[in-house]
């Protein structure tokens, strides 16, 4: 049997045997390292010719993207970055200008992170092939994960979508967008080529989040059943102005998008047993998209086009309300979650019908 | 320039100048968590064909190695491992029977030590390749590193050297050996296919060192001038019956000696500004290697053949001692650091002049 046989999720499947369940399934393993805390480790392998290309991705741009990829992993779990290392794969015939103009991407990204390169491994090999571990630290009760979702919950997004993608049409295309001003055109690309990890929403996340939980008695966790996470929570939802207990923070749920707005949704979704109805006029788009694509084609890019690496947050509504007022810059509440398990794309301005949000339109390995 | 023009040197020397060199240069990187402790990372990246044959090494041995070899990183620096993660680039063509028998050969190894996969990635690429990342702790004052050797101290091999090198030619050579005994025969090439990281080492370690400790004074740093150790050490020798001092843990020197024994020791008194002595007679060889090779080859195999997995440590001698006879099993005291900056393999038998130990008969990438 070959992997070609059983897919990329049927080789997962296997490999998930081999680790124990309760430490993955988010963007990050979450290892308890003392009672407070947790190491949150991520790893992303990137082979030549299928993750970057020399036609859209200079390897400077190439080492920025793969760095901003693992620390946008951190900050969906609501990691502070400690390091990476690096594993590098190149043949006797690679440039050492690509190696260096990769090196000086990815600290590039780091710098601003302040996140050092902590060594790594060199090696020989036929195809270049680098493999990122980032790690950082989260405090036990601030840690992001998918399974951690409610019903009646605010869905933020924390800035635009569908830019990464354009960006790439743009690179791949000359013809494409050429009525774009300038401006506009380096935006986009600059959305594909250097991605912006969205660390700097944590401490804002937390300022709100502690707020709220200071006034709040702690939220009982979600039920459990069989293993299964139950589907129905029965708590009814709670709003800011409860009796106030002290030090309860809330300990809320998301992922990033680097696989797409609709492909987060749906996994904090699915993980959290809730549903979603997804508000098709509330998807942040750059204003600039919908110059160049019908405005059916930009939703798609939005939902579909991945890579933008924004943090699909899910957490109470006046939590939600207060988090996108201070982040700005296009961050929306794009949706709210309910006690069915569907998880519905609906229209607040009347014109479209509901219809269900798919998960297999994103990027498929094999 | 290409990376043949600059060799494996070459190329490390431009990399670390990406990497802060306080964090770098040891068997893994350190950073610091907490006032007490820190995290030790090592990654290790295999290439099928570079790294792994099925000629020589069935998957789920090179599985095993991939795992052992990563441990044994964290064990030369003496960190507790907490967790691993597995990148796994494979072809549409690989077979998954392969892919399961190299994550049975690592868990088989990983869970010796109890240590989980914490997940990873899963790409596509023409070439299987693998890169194993492992994540310990270690208390800061227990910290093993290169640069902590003094002269006149012993230095220790954990156990015998050149055994996985000789597994490695009867693997490799049908003709090869044909004298030995079944059970020598396959110690051998167990040696090779799933050598044992030295984890068991650490608590023994401790407790001598601690013990010791509690005796002695705090040792003083090693003198630093203009950025470079200082190879001149003042201050005398300690005999472990010095005036009591309490909770003064001795911070000692190793690395593994995966590269090979003289690699390692070789290594650590460049790091630590020391010279050394080697005694030949001393270097502890398997018993059954002598059987099949002159005893010059033999010693080769020991010094240079790298892969065995075993610990190097630098500690004072009288606690060197102590270890020895704690852990057995070929573990021997092979030289003594010295104030000079020359290495030198010596004779106690008389019969061979003293020679400079080499370092460039090991592993070259490039």
């Amino acid at each position: 049997m070959l992997i070609k046989d059983i897919g990329e999720q049927g080789l997962l499947r296997i490999l998930q045997k081999f680790c124990p369940a309760e430490i993955v399934g988010d963007d990050c393993a979450v290892i308890p390292t003392n009672p407070h805390k947790s190491l949150a480790i991520t790893t992303d392998m990137l082979v030549d010719k299928v993750h970057f290309s020399d036609r859209t991705t200079s390897p400077y741009d190439a080492g920025w993207r793969a760095a901003a990829a693992n620390l946008s992993d951190l900050a969906a779990m609501g990691a502070t970055p400690l390091a990476v290392t690096v594993a590098l794969a190149v043949s006797a015939d690679t440039a050492v200008e690509w190696v260096e103009e990769f090196y000086r991407g990815m600290t590039a990204c780091l710098e601003v992170y302040h996140t050092p390169i902590a060594g790594g491994d060199v090696v020989r090999s036929p195809v270049v092939t680098v493999a990122i571990t980032a790690f950082g630290e989260v405090e036990e009760n601030r840690t992001i994960r998918r399974s951690n979702a409610r019903s009646n919950w605010a869905i933020v997004a924390t800035g635009v979508h569908g830019a990464s993608r354009a960006g790439l049409e743009l690179l791949l295309n000359p013809e494409f967008g050429q009525n774009l001003e300038k401006g506009d055109r380096t935006s986009l690309i600059l959305a594909h080529q250097q991605p912006k990890p969205r660390l700097d929403v944590l401490p804002i996340l937390w300022e709100i989040l502690d707020a709220a939980g200071a006034m709040e008695p702690p939220l009982s966790p979600p039920l459990v059943k069989g293993g299964k996470q139950e589907s129905n929570y029965l708590s009814p939802p709670r709003s800011l102005g409860g009796p106030g207990g002290v030090n309860s923070p809330i300990t809320i749920a998301g992922m990033d998008s680097s696989d797409g707005l609709a492909d987060a949704i749906i996994q904090v979704c699915r993980a959290s047993g809730v549903g979603a109805k997804v508000d098709r006029t509330k998807v942040p788009i750059p204003h600039s998209l919908t110059e160049i694509v019908s405005a059916q084609k930009a939703l798609e890019w939005a939902l579909y086009g991945g890579e933008d690496f924004e943090l699909v947050l899910f957490l109470p509504i006046d939590c939600a309300k207060l988090l996108v007022e201070r982040i700005g810059d296009g961050a929306a509440i794009v949706g709210i979650t309910t006690d069915s398990t569907d998880i519905w794309l609906s229209d607040s301005s009347g014109i479209y019908a509901d219809v269900a949000l798919e998960i297999d339109r994103g990027f498929q390995h094999f």
